[in-house]
């Protein structure tokens, strides 16, 4: 677990995107955050109060949170002045980069001084089981995709956020660094060993109240050829009661894999709800979430009509149309 | 790559499936093998000339293969005296156990001495692409279960050994350790990291002639909760022409999922095609493998005609009845 609330770092961000890490906490989870660090040049903002190491510090902020994406990897000099400094005021640091922060020595031996976590979320810290395949009370939804990064990380977190808006039980279970950041817990599965990757998935959804609801976070597709069997590992780790089938329209290609097309959203519906039934033959399709950005208000529409039409199931863009339609198709469950 | 020929090390095995290894290399590439080292007390024999250390090095060998299970995973002082004495003359040593020789700190220190490779064959020693997708040259075959250890490797070795038996081009490609163990290479896959397995795949299976055949070794089962995320990477990483149904007609239950029955063959057939074509269009089903192990004779036959008949595949015991008929059924797709 990450301590909350955190001070989102922005950096020297050259662009919103490069702090979208930082954009996908505040929009999520604003109550885990006190404000947003800019440096000199940060061309990013999230919409966070700018705060000061101290002022964020007095006003409860215990993680640091490297909120932005940098050029190449590299954890700057300039960056590491002000990590350093967080870390001698007692902050932790948490941070998805791809370069860790405990293989940087100036961190490293800061956080050694103070007793300060390094969460480098990207790697696993648990020694996760073997998965048993044990039914396990409670409800589980997961977002399966034609493709990846089609929004069904989006997906989850819109679907809890609309259960506990209802009053209803309902965790978001993430399975990405992002995910983890914004949630402060989860299992990095792209970086779980092979044999654990289905244990790690029941170790994230365990039992819980008959009414609750957790929502995984999806990853790769079953088409995806370098990323499917991490999500065949959700779906027969997780035992999802239901399926999301999440789809980006725009999308040419399987991303990163030039010569290979996308399924139909029928292909995806009848490879997958097969799959998941093995794990938990009361699994259903409950609706389907198109990922509208690259569309006009108007042919989004249209497009999330045509498709709930043709498929017969709700179907929406749950960040821009809301996720009840959705929502609506769990409690229709039970 | 482990430096051949072997020394195979059965220790004080306690009895002959203790030396399965250790067999399974003897068995499938005697070429391998200088000879067996047997301490007092060892219950095993593979049926490989006994020999001191002295007298398998200056037969040729190089690698001492440790190739029985111990008791509890612990390697105990008395073969340590002996792998000791070994790393000193000059000798490799190869390993499967959980306990890592390389843990084992007289082994350690006895290698820093002389130079030795301490291969814990558990481990993956490289750094695995994540996996392209692009067509590969080359036809590569691969065995897919109703369960976990259904006789998969041993349909691999066999298939193998038979095309070479009839000068076809082959090559067996092991995914665990005792497959690595028997050929001196392979990816350890249970122990990749999941955003690494299918690449890993790719790796094992490079391009290689039009005519000549990869044989995978298949790990898992699609219906195997624990372990479906490899079979899946398997199968997307193959990108197998030809798949194997492989099946033990006496298992009750998928292997440590007692709540969970196996599919049918059918099933099988009809989950695992559509899964392989995504990645190779032009993939079918060649056969099946049947692991009559459990029965007599007459009922070995008997099951293999009824299957064959049913399923309008070839279909045998590659182990007991040879893999001619898989075989051919390669040979006919080109």
């Amino acid at each position: 677990m990450i301590r909350t609330p955190y001070l989102l770092f922005l950096g020297d961000a050259h662009d919103q995107l490069a702090a979208k890490v930082a954009q996908g906490i505040q929009d999520w989870r604003p109550e885990n955050v006190v404000g947003q660090l800019r440096m000199p040049g940060c061309k990013a903002d999230v919409g966070a109060p700018d705060m000061t190491l101290e002022e964020a510090w007095n006003a409860g902020a215990r993680t640091l949170v490297i909120g932005v994406a940098n050029r190449g990897g590299v954890i700057s000099e300039s960056w590491l002045d002000v990590l350093v400094e967080a870390i001698g005021m007692g902050y932790d640091l948490a941070s998805g980069l791809h370069n860790l922060l405990r293989n940087e020595p100036r961190l490293a031996e800061a956080a050694t001084g103070s007793g300060a976590a390094l969460h480098d979320v990207r790697l696993p810290t648990v020694s996760y089981p073997i998965a048993s395949g044990a039914r396990r009370t409670g409800k589980r939804c997961l977002a399966v995709g034609t493709d990846c990064s089609v929004g069904k990380m989006y997906t989850g977190l819109a679907m809890d956020a609309e259960m506990r808006n209802r009053g209803l039980k309902s965790t978001f279970r993430p399975t990405g660094q992002t995910g983890i950041l914004i949630t402060g817990h989860g299992v990095p599965l792209d970086a779980v060993v092979a044999d654990f990757m289905s244990g790690a998935v029941e170790w994230l959804t365990p039992d819980n109240d008959p009414d609750h609801w957790d929502h995984i976070e999806g990853q790769g597709s079953l088409w995806h050829l370098s990323f499917s069997g991490v999500t065949m590992a959700l779906i027969h780790g997780g035992q999802p009661d239901a399926l999301i089938l999440a789809h980006e329209p725009t999308r040419t290609h399987l991303r990163g894999l030039p010569d290979h097309a996308l399924p139909s959203l029928e292909a995806l519906r009848d490879m997958a709800l097969p799959l998941a039934r093995i794990a938990n033959p009361d699994c259903v399709v409950a609706g389907i979430s198109i990922n509208t950005k690259a569309l006009d208000d108007e042919a989004a529409a249209r497009l999330c009509a045509e498709v709930e039409d043709r498929m017969g199931l709700p179907t929406t863009d749950p960040y821009r149309h809301g996720a009840g339609k959705l929502v609506d198709a769990l409690e229709a469950i039970g």
